[in-house]
């Protein structure tokens, strides 16, 4: 595996233990370039009580900006929630390990048709995307709010 | 890839192309062996409208008249099922390409404390598993049927 595969992979595997520790049933997809073109197949799937929400998971290193994503990732990631009736999420991992979750409609699209995503560090944090799924979970974010504690330590 | 791995790969894939075809988000669990520990991944998971169904995929073969599972496989799929709000099935692939689906609830627990599967042909056909979904969706129900009927030519 590289370098830059495997960086990817502890990034999806982090938010895939949080998420399931926060109760949420998990799945992450199979690596990317394992050969199947009909189907969408997204990064990381959680549910919870119905609810279903899709990633698609990257890091940033200190000196981006900006993420540039493939019109055909976003769109294959808004398919996937259309059909499954859930959200669509961006996760962007930022160096220290914070975590900002943009919604898919933050997403601006460039000349070439692809999708660009601005102002990395303003996506809401997860407690918060967690705290609008579960309005009033007062354990949910008394968790949270301890990850988002040893997030500062980072 | 062994040959058995990868027998058991295009059996998933295949029920994932089908469940996507009818209009499923589907996502398929990274390879077994992957390393991870604290979360259960399964083969396969399907949304439709806010539905989700988790399947554990086994294929047999001609000689098999029951299938064995490991009783940590059955209670993960499980608890994944009850976390996202879901229902839990086993999707068995007859020889010669039917699907037969059944219920974790059928299973019978073994004296070793494992999960037994008898009577495989028993489980029901996808259609009847998607009908029970999504009922009297009439053109679910007539795709279903040429699946079926191209499973009888198989």
């Amino acid at each position: 595996m590289s370098s830059r595969k495997r960086r990817s992979y502890e990034a999806e595997n982090e938010l895939a233990n949080i998420l399931w520790s926060l109760g949420f049933a998990v799945v992450r997809g199979p690596a990317s370039g394992s050969g199947v073109r009909r189907r969408f197949q997204p990064d990381l799937v959680a549910a919870k009580n119905g609810k279903i929400l899709v990633f698609e998971i990257k890091r940033c290193s200190r000196d981006e900006t900006a993420l540039y994503i493939e019109s055909s990732q976003v769109l294959g990631l808004q398919e996937w929630a259309k059909r499954a009736g859930g959200e669509a999420f961006i996760a962007i991992r930022l160096p220290g390990g914070e975590w900002r979750i943009h919604d898919v409609g933050d997403l601006e699209i460039t000349k070439g048709g692809n999708f660009k995503l601005k102002d990395l560090k303003k996506g809401v944090r997860l407690r918060d995307l967690l705290e609008r799924i579960e309005p009033k979970s007062k354990s949910l974010t008394e968790f949270l709010e301890s990850y988002d504690s040893s997030e500062h330590h980072a």
